[in-house]
């Protein structure tokens, strides 16, 4: 694994976990992490459980212990390492987004397409589609219960850069980061929506801001330009006719991590919160009007995508299980000789849509289409 | 009043009740009802209470007994029939949308504005201000209990033709209703949205959709088309700086009457949705984190706006209450010699707002701004 | 009607309003209202639209312009004035608890079955029976939905005293109230319940207490004893097998007006609290417990009891509506020559239920059957 | 670590995860797991983590490798391997309820004394007190920002065996498992009520019901007897003085793991149910009241207990996380040389409850004290 922040932390959970409550058919070994601090990797690594340590990751990657190479740094290294990994015969499990930019996201969907060949997979991670709420939801959508889809309402509502002291932290930076909330969990709700509904954004119509355009510098004294955006907002039409709402903020006080989807069909609805990750509420439209109304499924029972292989009904997974379910999927999909998703093309594509929604806020909000 | 149909039965609720509970210098007479079908005019007026009918409005304008004209009618006649009545002295409640064209709403602003210089008032019905908790959300919004207004999240959701069985009624033809969910329920949106900030939209970037583009006829047999929207949606900016997302739809299956509104400040945040119309939420960002949430506030207690003229608190009131409390206004503002608001000219301008919403949808939903 | 107070002032609405809405074979007439006080009487009959005063209760029941008379005093005087009205001929609604005592209520229950004899209906207004929500629960219920009921969870939940300074009013006095939060908001309760299950309550064990056990008097200086109950809880079971717990309570801060219910059957279960009065939930135990959950019905569809005569889908009603759907069901029932519901007889089984809970509190909590 | 089945899955869990995330002296290892069928607990072990096996729990608790023995068996064995486990030297986590009976309970706590004085540690497994939501409303508690507390309502509700036809598994045998819901879950909630409260339940007053009496053998044909409870509900009295009403069930149709708590008192209120784990909410009684409701904390931030060691605020923790923060704080204990809570005593208590609880059950619900 690269990287031991806030993401490697959840990850090692993961691959820690995974095993002792799924059946697989591949048993991970933490084998070794990479940081480029000898001193703090080495403490992480004890805390986290990793084997060994590589302060280059290029030596990470090349270890013979290492057949696959989870890669948790920010969005700027994310092209170099996974593709050298990928070209190393190494599997990947890449962090979101995918890249910073469209160009690297092509070159490593390229990479992914070329090591594939040679049977060496790629996943990209997100994680919000292992929650059981959102891949049961899509089972409903897949299943017809919402007949035509009409609308998609997505959020993801965050609050930690309210305060205007808060400093100028990485993911403010662009040349780090790629964009702010857009990337970070706009993201998210683009690949949880699309998921959901098995249906992709055809264009965008898109406003961004930054509300605090200059904040302290971290460390030190001073202060510093922010570059990137604090909330993302656009509307859009799915290909297969749904409109669609989009919002993406850091700045909505109160709202922790609310990533939210509503979907309206013609027949059914669903909606979600994340902060009640364990619930899905559904509306069956088909029958008795005086009858019907959301219901609050506990997606924890037996039946439920994942569930059933935790806790008896009404014990709550929570946000890290997403990761758990992950590293699982991506362990029976290598074991199978599979293909995991979502692919390096599957972040691609969402790439392409945050760069639409870039390029709608910079030209009026005008329409702009998704490519591909 | 003249019309007798969904409003004025709410209307006349109103009128038969706000005496009762409210202290007011006025006490309303319900003198005569007006609509072209005598037998049931007639019919009409024995139930909802009122002592005359007439079967000409113009006739109900002139009578010596009417002192304020009550129009309940669908939009493409209020702007006749209100201008009239203003020109004959009468003052007049007008209910939303002003009217069906920005045409015909500047015309309205304009005899409102010569009426008043006789001491003739109007009002346009936005009765949802009237509900309390969003009377109560604008008083925390002026006394900076939100701070720095960031965002603005408004829906209407309803769903009563998700049905494509469902007939052209009058509301799904232009030339009755001037547009769909946008002007029917997106006019109540935007009203409230810059109602509770004390703020105005600058410009809009819009998407409107027809998803059933022909429905059978009411009466008889045969199709017609469908000539308004099924569904509008757009995004925002207040003149204040805050983002915004607005979406109105007929179309959300299980969505009864869900006005909602969210409102996120530098120091608090608000929420409210209509099917719960006796709560609001509200997060007060300014204390020790580990104590903040949002707040379920009942607004029922005696210190709320209109509140404490009914029952103790957690006693409910309902959707008819907002049309007894804009009437109660409306006499006291009459009997002091005030403008009741919202005025005709805050009807234009919400007109201008949904005016500005069609312009974009219909130009690659390119930024429009909101004059004036 | 007699009295004017809260009860008066509910009761009024509902009679200016039930022929508005319904379609009754008989029109009320608010003919006159009785109180000791001729100018507040006077006042209040203006301002709540009674045409005439009467300073003697007894004058009021014997007027020939009035043929049903409504009580709405406190409980000490019910017995004598709902009485004497059946005797004189005179249709009565009463409110509830029905008397102050078993013995009471007897006697009332009894001239009720007298007057019945003649002709004379008479009604106990539990007006949470015309809640559309509780009514539509307890056709669930009678149609089998939840099967075999298990579980009855009954609560009230009031906080209006909880500040030790809150004033001795009547409420607080047995002389006048019979008990505190038993009689008053206990006794819905215990209908409520035994309305939605259709089933009646076997036998009890009770703890009652008074927390604060003096307070000022409410005019002038000094201080009395509280001699009622703060909060009453108790176990029971059903005739039919269920087991109960039922809780009245004026100190539970922060809850206002919480008349909660919950009930589970073999089948499913159902849930309530007034402070979403608009709201029923339910849980379907039948299906696929994959699909299953509490699903929240706005009880606003056409297809509710009661709701199809006021607005559209999604448009609450408050309380005051549940007094007004009592008024149209008493003004059909005698119109048809039929007995309302509830009957005394009902009330008076409910005053048994008091009086078992008072004596089981009594006595050691130990278990006490009702009679009858 | 005795016993694999549930409880032995979430405290391997625990054990996998504590050092991870929390700083703690000493790190456990997974020496041993013990079980009498060879083969399946050799199974469990690989699958779970545990670097070895017996087939005798006597052998587990005599390894030179073991220092701490952890008891996930049911009931009936908790007395003989605890009070060997502490006579061997080994600190002790046992599952609660503590035992079976107060005879049994009395053996362990007098073990648990004995043992302290020798250094050697014991702890009962009511993992629900590291519910960071529990733990922060003990904290509100403790700094009396609820003031004089009037009123807890206590529930645990679950539906396993609403269906007939579900197997007479061990917990429905009065040898194994001691009783029903009561020890089960009823133990849960008498000691989060008095944990959060800080206050002991004085005296009670219970019924408790079998509903179906007989069930399919798990294995092969035939059916047996019930010999347990399958719901317990007892209203009762703190030392306090705060008015108590607990239930305990099986059969609410709909609840999965419903542990809910509401606590009342003279300045706030705080409500709990853990299908929301993640959430408190909490009344703030003491400001205005225009602007109090009950607040929805997400347990999630810094501020909280344990949220720290883990997300960022509003990503979830889970079940198993309780039982993770059991276990550091066990080892913190240990290595503080300090007393880890719940105490073995504190356990004794709670099994007093029950047996009270039994006691009024079985004597006309008469007013029962608990003892100590």
């Amino acid at each position: 694994m690269v990287g031991y922040a806030f993401m490697g932390r959840v990850h090692s959970q993961a691959w820690r976990s995974a095993a002792a409550f799924f059946d697989l058919p591949l048993r991970p070994v933490m084998a070794a992490l990479s940081g480029r601090d000898a001193a703090r990797v080495t403490a992480a690594a004890a805390k986290l459980g990793w084997a060994a340590v590589e302060t280059d990751w290029k030596d990470l990657v090349h270890r013979d212990d290492v057949q696959l190479v989870d890669v948790c740094t920010p969005g700027d290294s994310h092209a170099e390492i996974a593709i050298a990994a990928l070209e190393a015969g190494r599997h990947v499990l890449c962090e979101k987004p995918l890249a910073n930019t469209v160009a690297e996201a092509e070159a490593m969907a390229e990479a992914a397409g070329r090591a594939r060949a040679r049977g060496v997979r790629s996943m990209v991670g997100f994680n919000y589609r292992r929650v059981p709420a959102l891949a049961y939801a899509r089972e409903l959508v897949r299943a017809g219960r919402l007949g035509q889809i009409r609308h998609v309402r997505a959020q993801y509502l965050q609050d930690w850069i309210v305060d205007p002291a808060f400093p100028l932290v990485w993911r403010l930076r662009r040349e780090r980061a790629g964009s702010g909330a857009l990337g970070d969990i706009g993201a998210h709700i683009v690949d949880a929506a699309q998921y959901v509904t098995d249906d992709l954004l055809a264009g965008v119509s898109a406003i961004t801001e930054t509300f605090v355009r200059e904040r302290p510098l971290p460390e030190g004294t001073g202060r510093g330009e922010v570059t990137v955006d604090d909330a993302a907002l656009f509307i859009g039409r799915f290909r297969g006719g749904a409109l669609a709402s989009f919002e993406a903020t850091r700045f909505a006080a109160g709202r922790k991590n609310a990533l939210r989807l509503e979907v309206n069909g013609s027949l059914g609805s669903l909606a979600f919160d994340f902060e009640s990750m364990n619930e899905l509420w559904f509306h069956d439209h088909a029958g008795d009007a005086a009858e019907a109304g959301f219901r609050r499924i506990l997606v924890t029972e037996p039946g439920h995508p994942y569930a059933g292989a935790w806790w008896p009904p009404g014990h709550a997974l929570g946000y890290e299980h997403t990761f758990t379910h992950q590293a699982a999927d991506l362990l029976q999909a290598v074991a199978a000789g599979a293909d995991p998703l979502p692919s390096f093309a599957d972040g691609l594509q969402v790439q392409r849509v945050l760069a639409a929604v870039e390029e709608s806020a910079a030209n009026e909000s005008r329409w702009t289409p998704v490519p591909g």
